[in-house]
């Protein structure tokens, strides 16, 4: 599609949904009114920049001052199909209400995009994530039901569900897997384990969200190769479900940003004004298509670059050529240094005999920080190699351990492997 | 609806559906063609009973020389919308592929059956049941959907999921709730813990399928008393999804027989062959309405009583006013006597002061079997009480092991809380 018939028709979905909220919303009525802001506003899409950022803070708090789902909810309560939820492992979990219309959409648009990486009616997808209230399991499948595939919803998290998958997968033979990048390398090493080979499930096509792995040219490297599949990196943010409008096509070229449902502003990670054209920054995020909670410049933690250059698929979606490769709020400063986790996973993924599991943690014994980088491997006399090739990639000496093959703990669902010990050793 | 002119359209229906499964289903045509019926067998629904039996065994059978799905898919795989299955921890997985079609029908069927035990569009419907292969979750989930109320699918299964679930309730407040018996009395428990009333949660109706115990007296008493909710029973078997087809009304007289839906005989346990009228036996089931794996005299292992009698609510169906009382393969045949398990637990669940869980253990240690009933309470005077009352209750003395409150395990799912160790022990 021609960009400039696509920004004229984003511009009438945007008039249409900011005075909309405006009409609804207690939250976007205080908010923009003390900003001086509103459906007036908006006469080019640059426009948008005047209204303030929502921060998932004020949503938070927004939701426990008018408990339970915020004075953002715009629909009749009678309309809300479905409740779903952050995890709230820290403080109060955050809610979502979502309308039947909205669902419906939220099933069409993923469907439409995961047509764009490949998948069709013929296929039959394995949805291997926990069914709570993880909203990726249940956007999945809302997706792949309303694109017309089988769904295998087997879900995951029960004690010993990834060796049992194993006798499911080579019945149902199911082309298609959705999940995070650590769960499928956790479900090869189980396969591996019992002496089954990856590549026999027979998965076409393996989509990702939850994390940032699936972009990681390294770990999109070893998916693919350990699963013979393509590895699609998909995701924004669960309050911004459809979440699956960042998402790569099939030439795998970076996730590209289906602007017409939602609305992408990259903004400056400092000054958080948008940048001009391509560059760095920070996701900023607006429904175009949400008649329940709908987000207007939601800002996201996460840092990316974005690019206009064209896609050998045809699409003129602007690009994330390296995905989401980090967040603002993940960035180690170790002894001065800037230092992304992503950066030392790719480095380690590219390193010959290393397991799937590794962890980094941070600690200030004494004067300076002490990065130390665990992983796994057979050869013990691997540490040094891995010291200087994470040296290299973040111009840092770490100290290297080197565990047996298997013995670190396993990562099945979203990964946390980063052990940052100085916050709460250090002294007031 | 008048009995006869609904067994007009049960029959019509019928017809339609051997029809149906003897053009699709090569399973039945070679079930039915060695037993010499065919759908000119069926002038009359009393004809049925000409018809073999399913079982199981049979299906189970039927898909290892099938796979995956069997010689009686019937519907085209292309139309395959969902693949479930047994959970096959023992043996070979059975697999459910349930059409696009069927699915539409099965939250319909289900809707329509959650309405009659008085869910209603303005509920919020809180699904604690793990979603994963188990039908139980999905079916419950397609009907509140189809009914047009609040679906929170929060799922169950993953250790610390039933702590958190109560910070959710409390900012949600669903009104119904859909679970197995023994995960609503785990809730219970967690949530007097850490000093909640359990009636504060606010749940007006909690619907169960998947083990027995909302339809014994004194279990569906304690639900009800312990949440101060309406408590009804539900469920007939995965493979007869729409499984609600068993299920009370809101006057809780026991399960209505959705006859129209799914056919139900009621067969002597004996010789399997329909009872004339009211009475004991086990239930066959036979789908109405289902165009993928189409189910036509699957026999259950269940135990029931029958009876057409009328209920307060007005509707004809027959019911089964004790419930599933028992299984035909879990019948323990004590010293000589016939012991139902659920017998004991009705006795139990009526003693004051006993808590949640107890066990029954059978053994024959010398020439008797002896049976031990393990039971909680701060009490341990209390075992001669519970000895007397099983001795009354099932004609047998047991041995009764009084634990400290909270120390035996917790059961969350399906509760197996029989163990006969005399079949491993006897010799040869």
């Amino acid at each position: 599609m021609d960009p400039v018939l696509r920004e004229e028709l984003i511009l009438a979905k945007l008039r249409e949904r900011v005075a909309y909220a405006w009409e609804r919303s207690d939250f976007y009525r205080r908010l923009w009114g003390s900003a001086g802001v509103g459906p007036n506003t908006l006469h080019t899409l640059a426009d948008l920049r005047r209204f303030p950022l929502v921060t998932k803070d004020a949503i938070r708090d927004d939701q426990a001052a008018s408990p339970p789902f915020g004075s953002n909810l715009c629909c009749d309560p009678a309309e809300i199909a479905r409740v779903h939820g952050t995890s709230g492992t820290t403080g109060r979990p955050v809610l979502f209400a979502i309308s039947r219309d909205d669902w419906e959409r939220i099933g069409a648009a993923h469907a439409r995009i995961m047509w764009s990486f490949g998948v069709r009616p013929e296929d039959t997808v394995f949805l291997a994530s926990f069914f709570s209230l993880y909203m990726g399991s249940w956007g999945a499948l809302a997706g792949a039901e309303t694109l017309g595939a089988t769904v295998f919803p087997y879900g995951a998290g029960v004690p010993g569900q990834t060796e049992r998958s194993l006798d499911y997968l080579a019945l149902v033979r199911p082309t298609v897997f959705y999940g995070t990048p650590s769960y499928a390398l956790h479900l090869a090493k189980v396969a591996e384990e019992r002496g089954d080979d990856p590549r026999e499930l027979g998965f076409r096509i393996m989509f990702f969200s939850g994390e940032a792995g699936a972009g990681i040219p390294a770990t999109k490297a070893r998916i693919e190769s350990t699963f013979g599949a393509t590895c699609i990196d998909t995701g924004s943010m669960a309050e911004m479900t459809p979440w699956m409008t960042n998402a790569e096509c099939d030439e795998r070229t970076g996730m590209h940003l289906w602007d017409d449902i939602v609305y992408t502003e990259i903004v400056d990670r400092d000054t958080l004004e948008p940048i001009d054209g391509d560059g760095e920054g920070v996701p900023v995020y607006t429904h175009l298509e949400r008649s329940s909670q709908p987000m207007i410049r939601l800002l996201s933690a996460d840092l990316t670059r974005v690019t206009s250059e064209p896609c050998p698929c045809g699409r003129t979606y602007r690009r994330l050529p390296e995905g989401i490769y980090g967040r603002i709020d993940d960035m180690l400063v170790i002894r001065g240094a800037n230092v992304y986790p992503h950066v030392i996973e790719n480095t380690l993924r590219t390193t010959p005999g290393l397991g799937v599991e590794y962890r980094l943690v941070v600690e200030r014994p004494g004067e300076l920080d002490l990065l130390t980088v665990e992983c796994e491997s057979s050869d013990p006399g691997v540490a040094d190699e891995v010291a200087d090739r994470v040296q290299r990639a973040v111009g840092l000496r770490a100290r290297v351990t080197v565990h047996p093959p298997g013995t670190l703990p396993t990562t099945e669902f979203k990964a946390r492997r980063v052990d940052d010990r100085r916050a709460t050793a250090s002294p007031l």
